[in-house]
Formats: structure tokens, sequence, C-alpha cells
């Protein structure tokens, strides 16, 4: 043990880096600490405050320190369903649901316990393969195009799987909607044309619904409606309620997955024993929604898309491909149209593009190859969350809802995030 | 997916149950809920309070929700690091300190990582071997006695390293102490003569030292003293501090152990991500300690220590084996002296054993299989919890530290434990 000849580590993890959003995020902290203005689009964490009650409710939970149940707290399960009953129009029974600290340490489960080929539509959120491959499953990627809008089709999905001689062959497939890292969805109809399919191979989806509740405009549409029999809901604080660093994350199975579910509270038995109880005391609140929660995601989702079509606007004069988001805070930035001007600078692949571009302009992007696009393309993604979003939402509050922002919004409550875009369009664009 | 036959599950998984203690907790509530009295002694939870500085300080930052680094809030691994020193005489810095949601998960991430055997001295803790059976990891057992209190020899390990004919073979040996099931713990002299055999081997050893605060004279030695180039070891907060239910754990690694942290660190970032924020906060309070922390801990150490005599006086009338613990609240029962009359009971394993102890007596205690001692055998590991560890807390800060606590004060604070003991021993010794 003296040296790195003597060390013995499994294989499968093995030069496996830390989670690239996290790393970007260090990066990035480091720079700012030595001086320089950095532009922090890397890491996709809601710029948001937890709703107030929200806060009061783990307060008054603090004392809290019993384990609780491996699957989650009784309270907190009801809650759940009912949120999924309610928003997503699919028949959750609280026991049908699993808390986990972290949606992410649930798929890492899921993906441990459930023995098949994992399917992934690129470009994907940067954790479902590195699982994976820790674990020891197959990969099998399913590519997108800017010109789909980043989505699968149910043609495409199709295809894939007739193409595999072993037709009822165990498969996960995992959809993202609203998507990390483009932020786009699927319409009601390729929603049912997709489970259809699924169905007909009996093929499992874990529908990551984290992003869900940000929709723009309210819409957000469970695939798990048209195919209630084989979709697990992914869902958790981190994203609508701003509370990612608290940890808790949700799985919503179908009422025949006992199996699945049963074999992933043994392991979570294991591991992480049950969430922080205060933690799951205070997200009883969160998942039982009510007016104030409801008219937090009101403003969050203004905001949201406001600087969303504001972004957006300035990258296209600029020149990059980039799909107006349909909910989230991400931006999936297409330099395709650029190419020959960025190679000429040197910029081969999209790890250089988002090494020159926060050394440059000090703007921190994560390179498309994170999200399992070809290194060559000259792809990124952008997180709009370098603003204040306490200061954003008061702001917000004093606007009646059935106004628009005002063009000025930005200047107050969120500079940062048009700077960076426009320190994006004059970086791509210099001679 | 529409029955059993299409489940398709990891095999290390298949069939495994939910960790029994949890599972013999959910059992007792469940028998209460139907009326019966249940001395729940089965979970080993603490069953005092969190202390109140420390509820305060997760009160005032309630409201962090930034996702913190994966290792750890630096404040936090700077207290952690100074606690081991201050505590553990032992040289561990910041940057040796890795934050986990319990260490149970901690454990299961090291035993993904290192690729090497499981070496456990039984009997051991119920986590540690399920968790080397989900990963698929080959594990070891040497079994000690009650003779010997429970306790690997130097020597037994030593003989047991050199059967094997592959002498620098990777591997982990689990140590524990106080211990989970039985309280006992090393000598300074077997803990400097276990370190010479692990180095000779060049064995890397994980210290459960999670107990070792609550040492009834706070005399706990960590074998990283002996041993530092070799020893991680784990704490936190779920015994000493009360609470379990917070779910921080805590590894601090030899300087030159990098390689296998970085290696846990990438698997953190793929699955818990960090700690939950509010909970992190909070426990560089407890870390930090002070006076009313070690107040606190000499109130607790009193208690336990009285109960545990007392309930050991009340076990060795009835005729049953049990050693004094050093520390925790565990006692380890041996039933063989009484096994002609238990077998003509129809009692033959320690499951049934349980079984009718609970059904029969309605004391919950957890079978000696659970701890890998052989089934056949008449043994059971009982906690003693099962008292309102706030009212016993708050009547001990009456009684001047320098006194022993009174004959009568297990009559106000702790009649359920003592009532549980005296439920075994009736039960034992029926005709």
């Amino acid at each position: 043990m003296k040296n790195n000849k003597h060390i013995s580590l499994n294989l499968n993890v093995r030069g496996i880096e830390q989670s690239p959003t996290l790393a970007i995020n260090e990066l990035s902290k480091k720079l700012n600490a030595n001086g320089k203005t950095i532009y922090a689009m890397g890491l996709g964490q809601s710029p948001f405050p937890v709703p107030a009650p929200v806060v009061e409710t783990l307060k008054h939970h603090a004392h809290e320190k019993d384990y609780l149940n491996v699957k989650g707290l009784e309270a907190l399960r009801q809650a759940v369903a009912h949120f999924h009953r309610q928003k997503d129009n699919v028949d959750i029974k609280a026991n049908n649901v699993l808390i986990g600290p972290g949606s992410k340490e649930l798929m890492f489960i899921l993906q441990l316990v459930y023995y098949g080929d994992l399917i992934l539509p690129t470009p994907c959120w940067v954790s479902y393969a590195p699982q994976a491959k820790i674990i020891g499953r197959n990969i099998k990627l399913i590519h997108t195009s800017f010109e789909n809008k980043w989505r699968i089709t149910p043609k495409q999905l199709n295809e894939f799987l007739v193409s595999e001689s072993d037709q009822y062959r165990p498969r996960l497939l995992i959809l993202n909607y609203p998507s990390n890292p483009d932020g786009g969805t699927y319409s009601v109809d390729d929603l049912k044309k997709i489970a259809s399919v699924a169905r007909k191979h009996e093929m499992i989806i874990l529908s990551d619904e984290i992003y869900g509740q940000l929709h723009y405009q309210g819409n957000h549409i469970s695939i798990a409606r048209f195919y209630p029999e084989g979709t697990i809901i992914s869902s958790g604080l981190s994203k609508w309620c701003g509370a990612g660093g608290w940890r808790l994350g949700t799985f919503a199975f179908p009422s025949n997955f006992d199996w699945l579910m049963n074999a992933m509270t043994a392991v979570a038995s294991e591991t992480f024993t049950s969430v922080s109880a205060p933690i799951q005391y205070a997200a009883v609140r969160a998942f039982k929604g009510g007016i104030l929660i409801e008219r937090y995601l009101w403003h969050v989702r203004r905001i949201l898309s406001f600087f969303a079509n504001k972004s957006v606007e300035i990258l296209h004069k600029a020149g990059i491909h980039v799909q107006m988001p349909d909910g989230g805070f991400y931006l999936f930035l297409d330099f395709t149209p650029l190419e020959t001007k960025l190679k000429s600078r040197g910029i081969t692949n999209s790890k250089v593009l988002c090494e020159k571009l926060l050394q440059e302009a000090g703007v921190a992007i994560l390179p498309g190859e994170a999200f399992l696009i070809p290194t060559e393309k000259l792809i990124a993604r952008l997180a709009f969350v370098n603003f204040d979003g306490a200061k954003a939402l008061a702001r917000s509050e004093t606007i009646p809802l059935s106004e628009a922002l005002p063009e000025d919004f930005a200047d107050h409550c969120g500079f940062s995030v048009l700077k960076g875009m426009q320190q994006i369009a004059n970086w791509t664009n210099k001679k």
C-alpha cells in the first residue's frame, strides 16, 4: 500500500472521475477565488430559495432523530403519491413510493438491482451511464439530433429494439423531460407512441421527471399516464423546490413492481438506511403543496422562461444553434454553424471549447461529451442559474402573474445571466 | 413483467431481505399496534435526544440548500479531523475525511471500490456481510467465543492469514469496538498486536468506532494509533450524538490512501452526491464538541453503564451467559447453559428463540445468526434502549457526576428495560 503499484481497485471504478457537473463547479470556484469573474453556468442548481413554509417545517422537525422506515416516512409516501395522482393523473398509492437521498442514489440502486441493459437516448444527463459502468451493465445509446429537438422518436426506438435479435431482452430505458441538458419535452403523441413501443417489448421505462414542475406552462405530462404498468416516475425536491443540497428523491412504481421495489428496499437497508428524518418531515410539506407552493412555482416558471427567451435571442444572433427549452434551466448550445471559424482557433472538440470559453471569457459551461455527445461535436450545456433567485422571486412577486416580466427585469435580477450570454456571443465571433 | 417468471434481478440481490435489525423493529411496531406490550430491544437506536446546541444549529441552517462538496463541507471535515486528533491522538487532516449519509453507506462504497476479500471476526454487525454479498466479494469469517469475550486474538488473526496460501492477497478486516453486538472492546495490548499482524500482511483495517464515545469510562482507544498507515476510522453522529435518523457518517483515511478515498469520492458523486446540507452544518457543531457535549456524554455513559450493570445482574441470576459490556447499549446473550431446557421446549435455533421470546414474553431481540453466529447456537443480541432517554438524561443531570446513580433510578427512568430483562429471565426458566 506504499505506492500505486499496490492499490487494488474494482476495475469498473478505476479511472472514473468525479461527475463532470460537480468537477466544473469546483474548478469555477477556484478561478473565482483567484479573482477572475466567472459566469458559473456549469452546475445545474436551482437559484431559488426553498419555499419558506418548507424551511419552517424543517426547523419545526429539527429534533426528529429516529431511524425512519427504509422506504420512507409514511406521511411523505402518502404526500408523494397524492402529488403524482393530482399532477400526473396516475394511480400511485403510498406503498408504491420509495424515498431516497436524491433520485440519483435511487437510480444507482435500480441499476444495481435490475439485471438488464441500459438504453439511453443521447444527449442525456451525466450520471446514468457512469452508474451503469460502475455496476457493469451494458449501455446502448440512441443518438438524437438538434433538428429533432434532441428527442428520440418512437420510430427510432422501435427500430433499435427490432434490430436487436433478442426481442425480450431485459432493458431499462431512461427518458428525461423536460430534459437535462436541453430543456425539451415530448409531445403527448410521441409519449403515447413511445409507450406503445415499450409495451410491445415489455421494456421498463424510468421516467426522470425531476424538472416536471418547471415546465414553463405548467403542462408537464408523464408517460406513466400511457404506460402505467411499466413506468417508474423519478422525482424529488432538488429542482422545483430548490432543495438540491437537501438530498431527497422519490420513485413511484407501478403496482405490479413490488419485486423490483422490494429488492431496491433490501439494498437501501444495507446502504443509505433511510433518508434524513428532519428532511423527510419537511418534504411532506413540499409535496402536499397548496397555494403558497403553487404561487412559488408560477413565479419560478415565469422567471426561468424569461431568461430562456432572452438568452436564446442573444445566442441566435451570434449564430449558435439552440432550441427554445420547454422547461427547466438549461440550454444546449450547438456551435456547428460556426465550426470552421472555431476550428481555425484550435477548437476541435467540446472539451477544448469549454476550457477556452472558461479561460478566455470566464464562462463555465459543460462539454457535450459529458452528455454522451461525440466529443468532436462542438456542443455544450449551459445552466442559466447564475442569478440571485431570492431577489428575482421577490421582484417577480411585485408584478401580477397576469402580466409578462418587464424588459428590464434582467437589469436588476439577472444581468450576470445575459452578460454571460453576451460573453459567449462575443467570444464565439471574435476575429 | 406480468408475473415473477419474468422478473430480472441481479442474483447477488435476489432473495436478500431487509436488514434484520430494521425488520424486527417493524414487526415489533406491528405487534405493539395490535395491543401487545412489547419490550423493543431489537433496533440499536440511541434513546437519547440530540444535544440541544446541535438541534439549534440545524434550525439555524435550515435554509441551506446548495449542493455541498462531494467529500463534505470543509468546516465539517475540519471538525471531524480535529475530533479524531483530540480524542484518538491520531494525525488526521481535513483532507483525509470523507462525509457520507451514514457510515453504512460509506462502508458499502468502500467494499464496492476496494477489490479484496472481506475478513470478519464474528459475531459482527449485521450489514458488513450482506454488503459484500450484494457486491460479490468473498467473505472470510473468524469465529470468536464467549470465553474470549467475543474478541479476535492477534494469534487467531495471524494463523488465519498465514493459513491462506496467498500472503499479500488484498484484504479488508473490519474491527468494531466497543462492539455491536456485544459491547466489548480490545485491550491496548491486543490492539498493538493486531496492528502488527495487519502491518505484516499489508492488510487494510476498517475500524468501526461508531460507539467509541460511548465507552463507559470515556477511554476508547483507536487502533489507528498503532497502525496509522493502514487504518480507516469509521464514525458518525448516530450513536454518541443520538442522531441515527439524521444519517451522517464519517471516514478518516490514512494520508497515503488518496487512491482509495478518491475512488470512493467518484462513486459518491454518482450516487448520494453529498450529505444533506443542513445536517452537515449541524454536524459541525456536534464534532466541535465543547463542554455541553462533553457533559451530555458523561451523563449518557453513566446511564448506559447503570442499565448494563443492572441488566447483567438479572440475566446472570437467570443462568444466561453474558459479558459485561465496555460501552454502547448492547448485551449479547448466550443461552447455551440452558440449552437442554430450551431445546425440550422446541427451541432449536436462535431464530426460533427470538420468535418465541417475542410472541410469548413480548421481548424483541435479534437472533445471533444475524450477527453470523451459527444459527443452532442459542445466542441473541439485546439493545437496552427501550427507555425515555430525555427523561433519564434530565434526571441524571440532577445528580452530581461524582456520584453513582441511585438504586431506584430505573424505577423512574427505565423500568421497561429491567422489566424486559425480568421477562427474559422468567421466560427462559419457566417450567
